[in-house]
């Protein structure tokens, strides 16, 4: 999960999505609007008992701060916290597994801002289902195949790994950069990502409200997306002045066509 | 207000609701499905340029707790937070002013517990509008006759009162009673009162769960209301197990037909 405003677990309820899944939090800021739900949803997850750790990553003092509130209502949860504190002055790798990897993305805002980078690692290559007949491959062997070797058959034949296999699927990619200035510093690291979610607080007319207080509009939001090139562009963090976010979206559009607004309930898929 | 659990802002804006009205908010108790909206609320009014004071009511240590917490997160607000600490082992009059008195109830949970008493105050009578031709009233008059005194006439008689005016509208009177165990001990402070909101975490069958838990079955709390004689009784605070809230409300009222459920977005009449 991606940062953590006040009422997310009723939001998660509201949505059906299963509060006890979520194991890593990364949070962007130490404003209110992207962490006051975490007390709530910290709490919620010990009453349902979860036993595994729920790591955060977010700029320092969140732990302090979350142990201080934990001790403050005396509350005692049956699994473990573990934080990892964000420099947020630069690029990291924070999180690995087998499938995935985040990175952090510096962004320009009041206090330490992260945005996020999550990129699919390459699987593994498709086994084409005539190759395994035709050259009668043991099961033993697909998946060394899978990982791009080539098959040695009975008789001595090197079949090279070209001839059993498809490309995998292209791994894919997201961008999260909320809350920030319009920042030219962040196209390196989004470049060609699937999919984009910024910030687009104001409209191009209050560009200076915008620089002002650390956000962006909708219309920067739009040339961060054409300059990178990235798939598709999602806009968020609206100002509450906006009844009419199809203003904002109209405005992105003239710029980078393929945007969308992240309303409440909202599903992106990437392909 | 009466509590502030997460979201509570969110459902302020939804019911369209004035948050910026918001001046005394009565704590019960704190644990957090009862506080955790206050953050995220004191942090709004900043943001709406609050300029009067806000008065929580609550047991220590809140100011302790929210002072940190806005330390914490830097955040400034432009209006000053007035704290009175609550003793939730006694019954207090927590606030006066010209229409209204509030006091606490001594409750029995987990941790100190109060509930609040509502009390509208005496209003002035009425006074008929045929008296004021018959008499030839003037208007300086008035305001004192409405507040019980005679009235003497130009000619020296004194007219009796009653004979110039009605009784005013009955006070109004609402008790708050959550979380709390089942205790009689309550009917003293809120005999009579016309809306009793109490908490039903679960039903009869699950009397000991309620016990153990300090919490009240929808049967014990449609006795108190029975008992005490109240106008109409409010349940709320349900387990999340029950789906079907009906049930709760068939088995209250089996013991006090006049039961309704505190639905988000419910609202009440007192007459």
């Amino acid at each position: 999960m991606v940062d953590c405003g006040e009422g997310t677990q009723m939001q998660l309820r509201k949505y059906k999505l299963k509060i006890g899944k979520i194991n890593h939090i990364f949070i962007s800021h130490l404003h209110g609007d992207h962490t006051f739900g975490l007390f709530g949803l910290i709490s919620t997850l010990g009453l349902l008992d979860k036993s595994s750790d729920l790591n955060i990553y977010a700029p320092p003092p969140l732990e302090q701060i979350v142990h201080d509130h934990l001790d403050a209502f005396d509350i005692h949860i049956p699994y473990r916290l573990v934080f990892r504190d964000l420099d947020c002055s630069k690029s990291e790798m924070i999180y690995e597994d087998k499938n995935l990897r985040v990175e952090t993305i510096p962004l320009q805002h009041r206090i330490p801002t992260c945005g996020f980078l999550f990129h699919e690692k390459p699987g593994l290559r498709n086994i084409k289902k005539e190759a395994i007949e035709e050259f009668n491959i043991p099961v033993r062997e697909i998946h060394r195949i899978k990982e791009g070797f080539d098959f040695t058959t009975e008789s001595g034949e090197i079949i090279p790994n070209e001839q059993l296999t498809r490309e995998p699927q292209k791994p894919r990619s997201m961008a999260y950069c909320t809350d920030t200035l319009y920042t030219e510093n962040v196209i390196t690291k989004i470049a060609g990502v699937d999919l984009l979610y910024h910030e687009a607080t104001y409209m191009q007319d209050m560009a200076d409200q915008a620089k002002e207080s650390f956000h962006t509009t909708s219309q920067q939001a739009a040339m961060l997306a054409k300059k990178s090139g990235v798939g598709k562009l999602v806009l968020g963090h609206f100002s509450a002045r906006y009844k009419n976010l199809d203003l904002l979206l109209e405005e992105a559009r003239k710029i980078f066509e393929n945007t969308f607004l992240a309303e409440d309930g909202a599903v992106f898929n990437i392909d």
